[in-house]
This record gives structure tokens, C-alpha cells and sequence, in this order.
């Protein structure tokens, strides 16, 4: 194994609608705090990676100009995983520690949608899914696909609509908490069951928004991490998985399998067998209310089918048994695709060394916590362990 | 440092116009032949990398499609650095083996440009270069980037069209016997001062052409590799930079900044003084005539001024003192964005190997080659050696 990585330096955006500046000035919003964060200068960095969806950007080779604008020369590559492009740049600069090839590495994400109007941006992103058949021939966009999902959950478990909406209050009830969050109002169940179908039974209210947002974090082998700060947050282990593009071929509405396989390789990493009671933290990836139930399942930390009772229970609240998305989650913080991935690390960084605000600040016992991002519907998973323990 | 890690496996499709294929299909071409040639199959691959730049192309969440009908399930991901796609594929694929997160990795690039009509190809790719003044406002597409580097050039040193015209000759000497390459046919000095001109002073056959194609190499750790094969080539070192994508910006027109950069990093992680004594071959990424003279010179094997030298005495010719691009480079065997640095590492693999075809085999007697891959106009450099020898 190579060396171990930790995490020394976070910075994170004001997501929302950012008309206001560029992509590159976007970027370097979290460029700029995570180098303050660590102490660290931009000739420290030997690497830095950009994940990015950006069929929409105003710039299509989004590493360079957001390094030429921050002022870093090394070497760079953009990477895409969809919605979890941040998770796979983290994977590459962590990689590029760990092998010795780089003593810090920078990973970022950014993503500016608005830049597109509504209609495209829904045909951009629907194109990611199976675009030979599914979307170009059946015409679905990502509301739809996950309306599959939740059509299928809803019937299986003799769940209501209601239960679903559970999760979106709880995102907006933490989003109203988080400065750099795009939306900052609580709604009430009735709020969300009175919102538009977007694609029955999915609501707005339960679907993540369009945002623009970056964040970043930079990473250094353990040693050089000791000296750069006194809370290094160490990634124990990642695991990651690809799924078919193509619904039509699961077996299983009910859950991602991607998810459940990318968990399995985490965890065996980190030598975890119960993962209910191992972790201060979940961040998962909400893009869809049911896609939150579906996370605590595929995780392991709900039995199938029980996804919704953690929610009904306030388990998955700061201060329940599974304290998840204490940000807001991609529901209320908002989803800046490229970004979303290294927005939870910046999160569960906060959330470890015990940064976070009064009223979202999990108690931290165990000293670890879980991402789960994911990209499509499971094209893509990947779930990193962290630790604020070496 | 992590573990050394050595190509064990490679594939390569016939590059061209390639309409009888989806892209599935044409990575199938080349992942397949690579599975073969190392012996491997899919279940012992632990991660995958995609390079494409993909914007014209039929499936946007490439790595997925690909690893779908490739018989894939691991995690993976897709990067771009543009035309330097397939280097930076190379290095997440060997920084993932070095750092032990992955045994088995597989590095592969796919584009398939001939999907989208001539002009739209120029307008995508010229948006790789400086959108927001540059490319939207001056309109400057990639011929005429590379146009600006060959006046300035010809200009300083009293050299002449004719002078660039030797790369192409070469180039398409060595496609004719590459049966994977797009061209087959020798051209004369008179076919390629008659071609017309794209962006004065280059013309057709200065250019790289838009081809479809897909290449692939299998990694693995130093002792995995003995295992799988008697003739691992080992990835010595790599160094990348990133350069400004604005013009504008340069001091210097005559060669690319980030390729000196890159090719420092690189020599020194080898331990090379000088690289005119250390290499039987050298892949330089020739996408015009003038940016194969460039790479001669940033790479240091001639004086600032005398790459053109080298093409004129045949230097660079496969029994010359640095044997470049027996292949047909990018001129002749083809540019398909994503796979070209692939599609380098493929035949510096074959030609350490000594399976290359009579007549383009160099001699091995150092057992080293440098591979040089450049995004865009210098946006990105990578500078990769191998050795036969660990």
C-alpha cells in the first residue's frame, strides 16, 4: 500500500445562482480558502484535478483556465464521473499522493449550469443517462428515471409520497442552517406535497436544483500532513463501482447496485463489518428524495425497505443514530454536478474536526464518516471512508 | 514511492473513418486485444480509465458505455486534458496501481470524431483553445493556433515550408507500413507544397487529420507484471504541466513552455542528465508539422533553432540517432483526441518489445523511450519514459 492521504485544506463556494462571476472565479472561491485553509501556497501543489460535467460551461478545458486563473502550473486533467466527477477527482489526487508522485494534490470541483437555459440543461443532463435508447427514443431525463425508481419503492414497501418528502424537509431544515447553501427556508410536509410533479410520483420538492458552486480540498501524505495542520482528516479507503447505463437491463428498482458494490470494497478497506456502528456522519448523495432512502439501504445502515422509517424516526437528524446531509444534502445545499462530490468532503472535513455550525454539528465519537456519491442512476458509485484518526 | 508499474497488456483498433462501428465497439476493438495479450480478463481488472473529449460524441458518459459492453464492473472513470486525454488516462491508471488501491488497472482512449459534420469538428475543437478571446472573439481555430507557432518559427530561424514538409514525408513513410494507421500512402515533397493551405504557412498536409479510433494498455505493479509476462515495459517517470490557454499571454511562439516543463519533471524523476545519449525512441505528438520541430526542441534532443535540422539529415527516421514517431505520429496513423496518448504508449510498448513491423523497428539498445503528448497548444504537456528494464 502506498502511503496514507489526509485531507489539509477545505474550501467551499456560496452555492446557488452565480451570475455574478465566472467559471474561474467560481473555482477559485474554494481554491482560495482551502489554501489559506492549509497554509499552503499554489507552488506547493504538484498536481490538481477538476471535476467537471460541463456540456454546458462558458470554458471547455475547465482544468486549465481554472488553473491559469489560481495560479497553478503543475500538471492537471479534468475528470467526469457524472455526478460524481468530484469523488473521482478526489480518487486521482488522492492516487497521486499515495503512489508518491505527488507530495500535495489539489482536488476540485466546479460547476456553473446556469449559464444554459432550463430546457437544455434538462437535455444535457438526461443525455448521461442511456442515450441510445432511453433518452433520445424514450424521450426520459433524470426526473424520470428516478420516478422509476421511486414508482417501484413506493409499491414494494407500501410507502406514501408523504414519507418521501420526509427526507427534503430535513435537507432545507439543515439547508436554512448553512451559509454556503443555495436554499435557506424550512417547508413543511404540506410545502412539498402541494410543489409540482416533476415526474410523478417526484415532486420539485423532492429533487435537487440546478446550482452553480465549486469547493475543494487539498491533500498530503500522512507525514507531511502532521506538519501542515494538527486535524488532518485521513481517507481510510474508497471503493468504487460502474453500473449499467441502461435501466431496461436491472433486476432492481429498489436500490442501486452500484452503490451497494462501491460500499463493499469500502468498507472490506477499512475493515468495517457493521457499518451501523461505525460512523459520526453520512453524506449521501440526495439528488432525488427516494435516492436518499435508497443511499441508507444500499449503505447498509437500513434493512431494505426500512430506508424510510430512519426518516419518519428523525434518525438521520445531527443528533439521531445516523446523522446524514447535516448541509442540507444536494436537496437544500444544492448540486453543482462536478462539485457535489467534494462538497461532502469539505463537509464531513467540517463535521470532523468539529467546524461546523451550532444546530448542524454532529457529536463526533467514533471519528469517522461515509460519502456516498453517486453519478446517473448508479452509472457510476463511489463511497470513501475518512477518519479523523491515522 | 510506490510500487514500479509496467504496461502487461496492450490493444490498438485500425484508426480511420470508422462509421462501421459505435464507440462501444471501437474500444471493444482495442480493450479486447489488450485482455488477450496479457492473458488477463475483465474480473481482473480493478479499475478503468476513459480518455475522451468526446463533445461531438453519441454517448456523453463514455467510461460507462464503454466498460458496459466491454463486460466491465469495477469503478471507473473518464478524463480529458484534451489532445492529451489518453496521457492522463495513463497516469490515474498507474498512479492507482503504485499506490496499491488497485492491482490490475486498464488505461484506455476512445474518440470517434467522424460522427459530426467537418465544420462543427473545427468549431469543438477550437473551443479547446481560448474560448472567452481567442477562439469567440479573433476566431482562432486550432490550424490557425498552430499557424501563429510556425510563422514565428520559420521567421527566427530562416527556415522554410519545405523544411516542415520533411516531418510529413516522414510521417506518411512510416503510416504506409502501419497497418493500424489512417494513411497509407507515401507522400513527396511536391504533394505536400501543393496541398492547399489550411492556415498559412500550414497546409493539408501539415495537418493531423480527424480520425476515429481507440486504443488500451493494462498496468500492473512490478511483481504482478513478471507474473504476467516476460516483457513488462515499466513506466520509469512522468512529468505534466499545465500552460496558459491564452496566447495572448506568451512570451514565446517557438516552442511550448509546458513541454520544457513537463519534459524536466520527467527527466528528473529518471535520473537524466541528458536526454540526447538515453532513448532508442521517441513518440512526440506532431498534430502539425511545426509542433513535431517544437517537441524535438523542447524535449532537447536539438538546439533551439536545429530541430529542423534533424528532419532534414533523416535523424528522426527509425534507424536514425532519434528514431520519432515510427508509427506514422499523429500525420499519418491519425488523431482520434482521446486515444492518441494511448495509442503512443501502445507502440513505444511494441517497439521496447521489438515487435514492430520490419522496416519500422528501431534498434533496442538503451531500452528506454520518451512519449510527449500535448493538449491543445501546450495547455497541457505530458512527458512520459519507459524502460524495458525495471
Amino acid at each position: 500500500m502506498g502511503n496514507k492521504v489526509a485531507i489539509v485544506g477545505i474550501g467551499h463556494s456560496v452555492f446557488g445562482k452565480r451570475n455574478d462571476v465566472s467559471i474561474n472565479e467560481l473555482a477559485w472561491e474554494s481554491i482560495s480558502v482551502a489554501l489559506n485553509d492549509s497554509g499552503l501556497t499554489q507552488k506547493d501543489i504538484d498536481f490538481y484535478t477538476v471535476g467537471n460535467y460541463g456540456l454546458w460551461s462558458e470554458e471547455i478545458l475547465t482544468a486549465v483556465t481554472v488553473g491559469e486563473y489560481a495560479g497553478l502550473k503543475c500538471g492537471s486533467l479534468k475528470t467526469e464521473a457524472a455526478c460524481a466527477s468530484g469523488s473521482a477527482a478526489l480518487k486521482i489526487a488522492m492516487d497521486s499522493v499515495a503512489s508518491g508522485n505527488s507530495r500535495i494534490a489539489l482536488a476540485m470541483g466546479v460547476e456553473k449550469m446556469y449559464n444554459s437555459p432550463n430546457s437544455t440543461i434538462i437535455e444535457l443532463i438526461g443525455r448521461a443517462g442511456n442515450y441510445f435508447w432511453e433518452f433520445e427514443n424514450f424521450g426520459l431525463t433524470f426526473p424520470a428515471y428516478y420516478a422509476l425508481h421511486a414508482t417501484r419503492y413506493l409499491n414494494d414497501f407500501n410507502a406514501r409520497e408523504e414519507d418521501l418528502c420526509e427526507a427534503s424537509i430535513k435537507s432545507h431544515h439543515y439547508g436554512a442552517m448553512n451559509k454556503y447553501a443555495q436554499f435557506h427556508k424550512e417547508i413543511t410536509l404540506s410545502d412539498c406535497m402541494n410543489s409540482k410533479y416533476v415526474a410523478k410520483p417526484l415532486k420539485i420538492f423532492d429533487s435537487s436544483p440546478i446550482t452553480d458552486g465549486s469547493a475543494a480540498v487539498i491533500l498530503a501524505g500522512e507525514e507531511e500532513a502532521r506538519k501542515i495542520t494538527d486535524t488532518p482528516i485521513y481517507i481510510e479507503s474508497q471503493g468504487s463501482a460502474t453500473g449499467s447505463a441502461y435501466l431496461g437491463k436491472r433486476d432492481d428498482f429498489a436500490g442501486l447496485e452500484a452503490s451497494r458494490r462501491a460500499a463493499e470494497i469500502a468498507y472490506k478497506g477499512a475493515g468495517i463489518n457493521d457499518p451501523t456502528s461505525q460512523f459520526d456522519l453520512f453524506e449521501v448523495h440526495d439528488c432525488f428524495s427516494i435516492a436518499e432512502v435508497m443511499a441508507y439501504e444500499d449503505l447498509g445502515i437500513a434493512r431494505r425497505g426500512e430506508g424510510i422509517k430512519l426518516l419518519k424516526e428523525h434518525q438521520t437528524y445531527h443528533d439521531g443514530k445516523f446523522p446524514s446531509n447535516p448541509d442540507g444534502g444536494l436537496k437544500a445545499k444544492g448540486h453543482p454536478i462536478g462539485a457535489t462530490g467534494i462538497s461532502q468532503a469539505v463537509e464531513i472535513t467540517k463535521q470532523l474536526r468539529g467546524e461546523a455550525d451550532p444546530g448542524r454539528q454532529v457529536q463526533v465519537r467514533k471519528g469517522r464518516a461515509l460519502q456516498h456519491n453517486v453519478g446517473g442512476t448508479g452509472h457510476y458509485a463511489y463511497v470513501t471512508v475518512y477518519s479523523r484518526r491515522n
